[in-house]
């Protein structure tokens, strides 16, 4: 396989192939020995190792947002093995009202995801957040409400 | 029934039923419709709404800590209507080896709970952690490693 | 001296004290040499050794708060040597506009001070938090904004 | 000013200048109105406003970890307005011995700076910690040590 350039149109397009669903697409920019860590110490935070456990971290997350994730795109940084998308990511858990100003029932936040690419496709990746956005990741995950009441299963 | 007073004895009974596992001693101790509230925003924090949904949570906590948990009495305080007991609470992620250091596999702390009861029986329970603890705690009980491994299931 | 019987009564009369800022009252109470353990990793966090240091600490807490705080007391436990007070705190950071509602201007938690007496005086005291509370007590007493602007000096 | 490349040598040589503390270097590179914004909740955390904000930031840095901080560079990502160096962070607090394994003592993480340019110059700048590091971030820059003392100063 001839090297292929990294460019921000490819970074874009993986995401979309994600966001596609479509498994040959998602194939094309995934490898299916890829781990991406989570940052925190929430539900969903750590390693997954394995295209097949990320993907279903990303359904979770749907599920557990009510597929409300709005991802802006800021920026993306290249070099030849590494791109870095800047993004802002505003959300809801599932069931939450859109006028909430609970840190506990919205998301509102800048991350950036540090991916790892080999052959054209990523096998690593790892996110990070800005500000004190960290904090406020483990509060929307966590499985507690702004009263303390437990998230149902 | 005539009035029963809170004393020392009964709380620490009360503790003694729980880990019995005798349902006849839980009943005379605890109530059926019983809340009790997990400090933190980890995986089992937050309100146990009645008692089997707490029984269910201290089941959890023995299969993740590997029955590790030794509690030590320190003081039982109490009035009419309310005990509080001082704990210290030493436990092991299960599968941790005994002499880590890692605040992710091992737990070092001082909490209080505090029984509200009526008619002889804890109705409410709130637990609340001195020190730095709550962030410990919150570390002990999520489902990353010192390396961010996630937890398995 | 006689043993001193610890009444709710001397609890609520001890932070009176406090309160009122007088020298002899606050030594009727508050021993010389006791200290005090703040919860959380946030600026005023850690143990206070000394009433001159636990005094500066309640004075900093009126000037990071504009004296903002409202403290409802709930109940009050006790034994021979120790008393436990559940109080309600709701307080603003100084500046805050009132109907904010971020965690990182605004406080509503329930806490508990476990307070040991010796001859009639605190010769010890911790305070723990109920819920997610710790973690909302770092926010508040943090030096950033909901935006991340530092605090002044 | 004609336009001026972004390269990974320049923005290796932009953190020289700080480290050389010589300040016609540092005028190269760094924007007098620049900003930083420093990631969790800790008594560092926020944004620092203009230049000397910042390299006073930097100057704490170094008095609170007795100059310890070893930085190994990762990897450096770029495009025409944007920088990002990964970063592995190494460093103890000052007094912390060499061995120990607390996480309010040792600072192990991996980081990434996302530094924005304009005519040559760092302008803006953010700093995100991947994994569980920006809680372990707040546990470094605590005032509380392992037993809850609070640091001096």
């Amino acid at each position: 396989m001839a090297t292929m350039t990294l460019t921000q149109e490819r970074v874009s397009a993986a995401y979309a192939a994600l966001g596609s669903g479509d498994q040959a697409q998602i194939d094309e920019y995934w490898d299916p020995n890829m781990r991406w860590l989570v940052p925190g110490s929430h539900q969903l935070a750590g390693w997954y190792e394995g295209r097949d456990a990320f993907l279903g971290f990303m359904k979770r997350v749907g599920q557990l947002s009510d597929n409300s994730f709005v991802m802006t795109p800021v920026t993306i940084l290249l070099n030849d093995e590494y791109s870095g998308d800047v993004t802002h990511n505003l959300g809801w858990r599932s069931g939450a009202k859109k006028d909430t100003n609970s840190l506990y029932e919205k998301l509102d936040i800048d991350v950036i995801h540090v991916l790892r690419w080999r052959n054209g496709r990523v096998i690593e990746a790892r996110g990070a957040i800005f500000g004190d956005g960290a904090t406020q990741f483990n509060q929307f995950w966590s499985q507690v409400g702004p009263e303390g009441a437990r998230a149902p299963g």
